[in-house]
């Protein structure tokens, strides 16, 4: 069902700082950057690696407003990895085979997330406390 | 720098069942199971992906003992994301390039890491929030 870990989502006080500092330490570079207002988080995508089934990034968020789910995480545990996102070639038909072995999810169908993708989060108390998410790369 | 997303370490009470829930909920695979003691866990890698760089896993990491690293994170934070690991072609010359630059290691040199790897950490103060693996895959 998974075909890679499409992305690592990292939380920061200050995305500007934080992608400077994945470019310059790392060598990473800035593919994409976006406001969700759905989600409250302005963020980027950095790019890693490609493989056969679609590239991989570091994804850095920072809350648009403190009362955003990146503003609590930020507040309750400080600065760190807020979730991980698997790259699947079907996010509804995955969802739907999750919620059949009794996961729960966050989201019951798929939302609008990075770079035209369509997304979906599983609830991290059913995933060992990691906030899982399925990740359908937009067609091209 | 950076050639991949190696694995997502994922820190668990108990590994057997952890196992399970990712084999029947994502289809993932065991590929290697590991005591370090070192380290202070038993350890799975499970098998998401192949890339031209090298393969991709979740980690899962169980604690031998309480007084250790893995231990007394679950102590402070409970299950979920321990570190993420990175893909370098050369610890040893990441280490020295990463140190340059003023980021804080854990591991001045490498040691042994999951299925025979050189691997070192950087320390998480000053990665964001984020224990950092860099890891260079075994010679076969």
């Amino acid at each position: 069902m998974l075909l890679r870990i499409d992305h690592v989502g990292i939380a920061c006080h200050n995305l500007e700082e934080k992608i400077e500092f994945y470019e310059t330490t790392f060598g990473l570079t800035v593919v994409s950057r976006e406001v969700n207002e759905e989600q409250g988080v302005r963020e980027a995508m950095l790019h890693v690696a490609d493989a056969p089934s679609g590239a991989s990034y570091v994804q850095l968020l920072e809350p648009l407003h403190p009362d955003t789910a990146v503003g609590k995480f930020l507040a309750k545990r400080g600065e760190g990895v807020h979730h991980i996102g698997y790259g699947v070639a079907d996010v509804t038909q995955a969802l739907q085979d999750i919620a059949a072995k009794g996961i729960k999810l966050i989201d019951e169908r798929p939302r609008h997330g990075s770079m035209g993708a369509s997304i979906a989060f599983l609830h991290p108390k059913d995933v060992g406390g990691v906030l899982t998410e399925l990740v359908e790369t937009a067609r091209h």
